[in-house]
């Protein structure tokens, strides 16, 4: 498939059952073979990753709001959140929200915030796990976690909620670039050995509004963000599917985490977009896997 | 261990890293020990139910509105409820927004109600995908997914949000009560075979309100749910790890699920509480699954 188009490639994973539609834009349900292909490559991903010895934690869909509060994430990203609120009301109350909804009137203004918001980034559970001391060499966790991003769009590779498999580094300065690099490089490997025409390059989150310019230039100049990137709906604009972040000090000073001898620690973290990655293999090898190269196909389904 | 009582269970929880605490109740994090039970018990099921040869999909966190509205839920259960809310506005706003944020005061009022809530049962987001007729003899699909239920609680078995193994029959009423009635003696076969005291019982909805009452007689009356208990926390009040509901034409007639003969369809479906059954296994069997009886490891972990 080597034209870009959002319409027909929509249209053929629609066709081959590869995704189902739902009312909502960017929250399409995953068809037995799309989830296949995925559980495979995250399965790939961990055999490469086996000998680093990760930790594996699950984080559920939701993290405390004070948590989202303390990290600037409505500072930074107030356009994506999404703030999970519930009714806390009396029986009369109850009644007159039923009535609202019957009526199809607004009933979302008798309902507060919760303790909860959705999970903006799979890592960002991790830290507040860890204050105080990291063992001798730091520490290095991995998860598979829901991420929600309110950008509705008909671009099947742009979801309101979706999985990113992510590995987590903390330690002295030295070790997490060192590890952000290796795996920049590793991350290439593994998905242009998947035949994926896939490049690096440094990139930027995007920060909201005016000032939010400033800060994704900021982001670009210190090198901090990089992406693996593969055209899966314009080859102008190709999909991050793969994404490296050093965050310096930011959660480590937010959360106390401190080396073992008492320095401080950095954190970096890089997360496959296990939707993403599913989608740049169907584009470039076809909407039917049994027909994917066999270099391809032995690594994902290895016998 | 034979006596129950949340504090020490939560305690041997979290000393065996079986659970990481996170700061909101019903949140915490599953360490490796955990998800690899969670992952086991799932994989089981799964075996089990190889042959019934169930389609499978994946779908989000998060559900349309209009569904929630459609399917009446925020009538019977507002108090579970989760409403997704995010930032709609300007560069200025966001700047009010954000100061209110550092300030410490309530934001929550500048958000607006998304196209989202939170799922608040796995199987939900799959009858819409079936509108019109049914192939000759139904459908059985199977689904893992995240469910959010507002009910924050120190009782390690009641999350805010937790997966469910489900499995969903649609077809002619016969043949989806005589499913309904299989799985049932096939649950609890699987818990009892792995030495958990489960036993099963007729159960309700946490319906809301006074009406709610009402309307959780009724379906005891009608014996529309059962559910596999087995104790965890408390002798007298055994957890729920299973449940069994029969719809009748609830979701068949509200999205126009008919049966291959233009008949009316009728639903059911079951589901495995996967957190749940996996702490019933840690409560029954110990902290340490090293040490679980050989007849249990060789079901979870076959050779």
């Amino acid at each position: 498939m080597a034209t870009y188009d959002i319409e027909s490639f929509s249209q053929g994973l629609r066709e081959h059952g590869l995704v189902i539609p739902t009312p909502v834009k960017g929250t399409y349900a995953r068809g037995p073979v799309f989830e296949d292909i995925v559980r495979r490559f995250d399965a790939l991903v961990g055999r490469i990753a086996k000998d680093d010895g990760a930790q594996e934690l699950q984080f559920p869909p939701v993290i405390a709001r004070t948590l989202i509060e303390k990290l600037g994430y409505m500072e930074n990203f107030p356009q994506l959140s999404g703030s999970v609120h519930s009714f806390f009301g009396s029986d009369a109350q109850a009644r007159e929200l039923a009535a609202k909804v019957q009526a199809g009137e607004r009933w979302e203004d008798m309902l507060e915030p919760t303790e909860v918001m959705m999970t903006p980034a799979a890592c960002y559970p991790v830290y507040p796990c860890f204050s105080g001391l990291l063992p001798k060499g730091g520490r290095l966790i991995t998860v598979l976690g829901w991420v929600f991003r309110h950008e509705p769009s008909d671009e099947p590779t742009r979801l309101q909620a979706f999985r990113m498999r992510e590995y987590i580094r903390m330690g002295s300065p030295d070790d997490v670039v060192q590890w952000r690099d290796a795996w920049l490089q590793r991350g290439l490997d593994l998905l242009q050995g998947l035949g994926l025409p896939a490049r690096s390059d440094v990139a930027a989150d995007p920060f909201f509004g005016r000032v939010g310019k400033m800060m994704a230039a900021n982001q670009v100049d210190q090198r901090l963000k990089f992406e693996i990137l593969v055209p899966v709906i314009s080859e102008e604009k190709p999909t991050a599917t793969c994404s490296f972040n050093w965050h310096q000090d930011k959660f480590s000073s937010a959360f106390g985490i401190r080396n073992s001898d008492e320095s401080k620690a950095h954190t970096a973290c890089l997360g496959f977009g296990l939707e993403r990655v599913t989608l740049a293999l169907i584009k470039t090898h076809g909407f039917d896997p049994t027909y994917w190269p066999e270099e391809v196909r032995t690594q994902l389904w290895p016998a």
